[in-house]
C-alpha cells in the first residue's frame, strides 16, 4: 500500500503510540480502543492502515527492530578491538541506567509475551534476534581479523553467548531493578573474550 | 488459613490450572473464569481460596519457583566439580528437548509478564532469582572450597553471569525453537570457568 506523507505519519502516530502501550502493559493488556485513544485516531482510521490488532503488533516489533537495532549499531558498527566493546557496553549500562532499569529489553519482552501465543510474531523476533546477533558476529569477526581475538576463538558460539549475557542480564536487572546483573554478565562475557585475545 | 487435606488439594488444583494457564497463554490473557474451567471449581470455591487474579498469580509464582528449584537442585546440589557442572548443563538441555523449547523458563516468562505490570509480584520474582542464584554460587563457592577454581575466581559474579546465560539462552531457544542458543551459552560460561580452574 503505497501512502501519503500523511498516511506515512498517521501511520507512524498509530504504530509509536501501540509500542509504548504494549511495552509498558504487554500485548494482551493492549486493546485496538487503548491505542486508538493513545494515537488520537477513528476506528475507522486505525483499520485503513491496520485490518487488526495482530497487524498491529507485527508493526510494531518491526518498529522496535529498528530502534534497538539502531542503538547497537552504535556501539556495534564500530567494534574491532577491546575498547570498543567496553564502550558497547557502556552504551547498554548508559540506556539501562537512564530507563532506571524500568521495561527490560523492547524485543526480549515482546519475544517472551508473543512466543507462545504468536507464531507468526514469534518467527519475526527470531528474525531480529539473527540480525542482532550478526552484527555482533560481524564485530567479533573484525576483533579476530585485527588480531585481537585468537584464530582458534569460536567467533559464532561467542557471538550467541553475548547476545544471551545481554538478554539474561538485562531480564535480570529489569526484575531486581538494578543494572548491577547486566554489568555482570557482560563484565563477565567480557573477561572470557580476554581469556581468548593474543596478547 | 488452616486449611483441611480436601481444603489443600482444592487450592493445589487452582494453583496447578491457573499455572499452566499462565505459563500457557500469558498472565493477561487469563481469566478468573477460565481458571474456574480449568480447574472445576465454582466461582465461590474459588474466592474462598483467592480474594482474587492478583492472590492467585503470586500463588502461582509460589509454586513454579518451587518446580524450578527443585528440577535445579537436581543438577546444583551435587555441585563442586566440572562434571557436575556438566550434569547440571546436561539436565538443562534434556528439560529444553523434552518440551521442544516451548514455553522458555516458567520463572523468565512471569517476570517478563509482570514487572511492569504487578509490582509485588515483581518483588517476588526477584527473591527468586536471588534464591537460584544463591545455589549457583554455593556450587561454585563448594568448587573453589575443593580446589576445582582458583582462589581469585569472583565466584558471586560468576554465578549472576551463569543465570544470566541460563535466562538469555532459554528466552532465545524459545524464539528460535532450538537449544542451540542455551547450550552455547552456558557452553561459552563452561569454557570461561575452565580458564579459571586451577591445572
Amino acid at each position: 500500500m503505497a501512502l501519503t506523507r500523511k498516511g506515512q505519519a498517521t501511520r507512524e502516530r498509530i504504530v509509536a503510540a501501540a509500542s509504548r502501550l504494549m511495552l509498558d502493559q504487554g500485548v494482551a493488556r493492549t486493546t485496538v480502543e487503548d491505542i486508538q485513544g493513545a494515537a488520537a485516531v477513528s476506528p475507522s482510521q486505525l483499520y485503513h492502515y491496520f485490518p487488526g490488532k495482530n497487524a498491529v503488533v507485527l508493526a510494531v516489533i518491526e518498529h522496535q527492530t529498528g530502534q534497538v537495532l539502531d542503538a547497537q549499531c552504535q556501539g556495534l558498527d564500530k567494534l574491532d578491538n577491546f575498547d570498543a566493546l567496553g564502550n558497547w557496553r557502556d552504551l547498554m549500562v548508559g540506556i539501562l541506567t537512564a530507563t532506571q532499569c524500568v521495561g527490560g529489553c523492547p524485543l526480549g519482552s515482546l519475544a517472551s509475551d508473543l512466543s507462545e501465543s504468536d507464531p507468526v510474531a514469534r518467527v519475526q523476533l527470531a528474525n531480529a534476534f539473527q540480525m542482532w546477533e550478526s552484527l555482533i558476529h560481524d564485530g567479533l569477526t573484525r576483533m579476530q581479523e585485527r588480531g585481537e581475538l585468537s584464530p582458534s576463538a569460536d567467533t559464532a558460539q561467542l557471538a550467541v553467548a553475548l547476545l544471551a549475557a545481554v538478554q539474561g542480564g538485562l531480564l535480570l536487572s529489569q526484575v531486581r531493578r538494578s543494572p548491577d546483573p547486566l554489568i555482570k554478565s557482560v563484565d563477565t562475557m567480557i573477561d572470557h573474550l580476554r581469556t581468548l585475545s593474543i596478547s
